[in-house]
């Protein structure tokens, strides 16, 4: 029989247990939610703060130099990469997540020509199909988005089936919903085999696993800032692309940070050389010196560390619900092999609403995702084993 | 024969001085580059401690219902919007001046039709004309960019010569090396009678002065936040689109944010009703939070009131810079009659470079542009006559 007892002497054994004290966490929450926003580092209060009295309140006009703003999108871009299993010069960090979708799509879309394919999952995150639908609508060239199901075999049939016409890949690496986790290194290889591109949206990956975007001869990823990243409330997200495709089609939000000469103020636009031409404008520069602080705090962990401890949370999570919440009605959604998790696990439930709202009110915070999805997610940097235990006896509560 | 003490006697009598104590100014710095990027209001740092600390840090996800900060675009939009002349339901903040332009520029070439021709200003703003190149390339339906002089009767000729072809024409307001304003309402005619529709570029006029989008019958406007509008650095942009123009054509960039029912997670994009379909991504919070704050600063001031000082500013300044520093080479490069002039005061002179560096050695900042400008902005909210005195009595040594 479990008990609080066994999972605090796991949090005394957890070799990332110092990290929390970096985070400001409120008293007697909760929080599995770092997976839709992560936490707030102490030093990205602290580097806001002086940001915005010191570099701009005192600072002011002079900090695009001294403060050194203006490289602030590359530097934060270079610390996302080293997340991320890319070599340098092969991420920014700006715009959000959408937009740099849409630049990469674009590049991908004129760099495969007459191939009109674009094969995402329909349970990708809608955001992303957005995207791909508002630039093939704009495009008006004949493209056609194919949304297959995730792990169900379509992909792989369409690429076999369609592979003259496939121009584009645009998958989620862990889906939002399920939080599984595809095997990139597989995929990018089918895609590559049908001569697609492939774009990877690790908006629940980075800073969650170790992710090799280079070793998995990835093409392009976008992301976002302020998941398991901790960037705070709609942090810049990150671009990558990789070199080899840098120099090719421009991207076509040709804006002056992207410009090969920024302060010439030419009239014409010439594409800045390598990933630099992924920048479009000014870059907002509170909020990407947040999450420029929280990615050091990330860097001190080791990321083999982080995926550990988050899969025997999740394995723990798993087990506990079983011995203490049977008979309720919940369905693991997500897989059952930690291997193929995110740092997520997911239940359906036809009354999610009602039990995360009862949840929230014990002071469990998780949340909901449509149809009938409860979502926990965890933050191995934040996140306790003791989380794990009080967040299972509230949702047996709960669901009482 | 001048002194220091005629102007400080217009600083007591100034109907705007209380407002400079809002302001978190350095000691012993004339800072005229207010319009480059704005001082930080000490309203705007409180609110920034504010929501890191405990919009993120203690609400953490629930902030985005209970701090409303998924309502925070369209609040801010509708205080900008009481700036530039707009009803309600016209105006967001989001993305940068350049993603905005783009949206909007998109809607616009869609509209027209068949019409090609875009026409802006070889002197206009260079990221303007980089994403309006951006845009043409990635269409690729053989959209022409024409870039006409400023004033020199090229535009008008232009849409006379080629009102059949002419689709939209883009301009800034206020030009951002010389300060030249232009006649918002006439030109605005001018675009429509050739069948244009017309997108103004506000960065150097909201907060500055009065702008009346809509009894201008403006048909789209950008601006950005950082400037007068004192967002702080890299602050979101802003876009209007009348709203007979927000039902037509959806603009490319459809992101979650711009979706007809956000949250419902469905895969197929719907556009939402009015302004926030210009939305795309995530808004950047805390960036858009400074702003927010900032705008109720300058909400409190009559913007005519605003005008007024700004203009008796340069007035002075242009004065005292004839009477002190003749001789040196100087050229005024803004227009002569105040009427047409921005908040600002531009000179031209070979060694503008050096003439910066020294002056700011002597605790004065400006800012210079290419090829020989040197730039003085004025924002009437901080900026004391005291300044222009200062500020004159050093370039005068600078120039020595």
């Amino acid at each position: 029989m479990a008990k609080r007892a066994d999972f605090e002497a796991l949090d005394r054994a957890d070799e990332l247990a110092a990290f929390r004290a970096q985070f400001e966490l409120p008293d007697n929450l909760v929080y599995l939610d770092g997976n839709s926003l992560g936490a707030l580092p102490r030093s990205a209060r602290e580097r806001v703060a002086h940001v915005v009295a010191q570099e701009w309140g005192h600072g002011l006009i002079r900090s695009w130099d001294q403060a050194d703003w203006i490289g602030l999108p590359l530097r934060a871009g270079e610390k996302v990469a080293r997340l991320i299993g890319a070599a340098p010069g092969q991420v920014v960090v700006a715009d959000s997540t959408s937009v740099n979708l849409y630049k990469v799509l674009s590049v991908a879309l004129a760099a495969r020509g007459e191939r009109r394919l674009v094969i995402a999952e329909g349970t990708g995150f809608p955001t992303d199909l957005y995207m791909a639908q508002g630039l093939i609508a704009q495009l008006g060239q004949g493209h056609e988005l194919v949304l297959v199901g995730r792990g169900t075999g379509e992909l792989e049939a369409a690429l076999a089936k369609r592979a003259s016409e496939a121009a584009a890949v645009l998958l989620t690496h862990v889906d939002y919903r399920s939080g599984h986790m595809h095997d990139m290194a597989g995929i990018t290889r089918l895609a590559h085999d049908a001569g697609a591109l492939i774009v990877w949206d690790l908006a629940h990956s980075a800073g969650a696993m170790p992710v090799e975007l280079d070793s998995c001869d990835a093409d392009f990823a976008v992301g976002c800032g302020y998941k398991f990243l901790n960037g705070g409330p709609g942090a810049p997200a990150f671009v990558y692309v990789a070199r080899r495709l840098q120099e090719g089609q421009v991207q076509p939000l040709t804006g002056w940070m992207g410009h090969a000469n920024p302060f010439a103020f030419e009239s014409g636009y010439e594409a800045a050389a390598g990933i630099a031409r992924f920048l479009c404008g000014t870059p907002a520069i509170l909020a990407m010196s947040a999450l420029d602080s929280a990615l050091d705090v990330m860097l001190e962990a080791p990321m083999e560390a982080i995926r550990r401890k988050s899969m025997a949370l999740g394995v723990k999570f798993v087990s506990l619900v079983g011995e203490e919440c049977g008979g309720h009605g919940l369905k693991l959604a997500s897989p059952v092999d930690p291997q193929l998790r995110g740092s997520q696990i997911s239940y359906s439930h036809p009354r999610s609403h009602t039990i995360m709202d009862a949840l929230i009110a014990r002071g469990v915070i998780g949340d909901c995702r449509e149809p009938d999805i409860l979502r926990f997610g965890f933050a191995p940097l934040y996140n306790r084993y003791v989380d794990v235990w009080d967040a299972v006896v509230a949702l047996r509560a709960a669901l009482s």
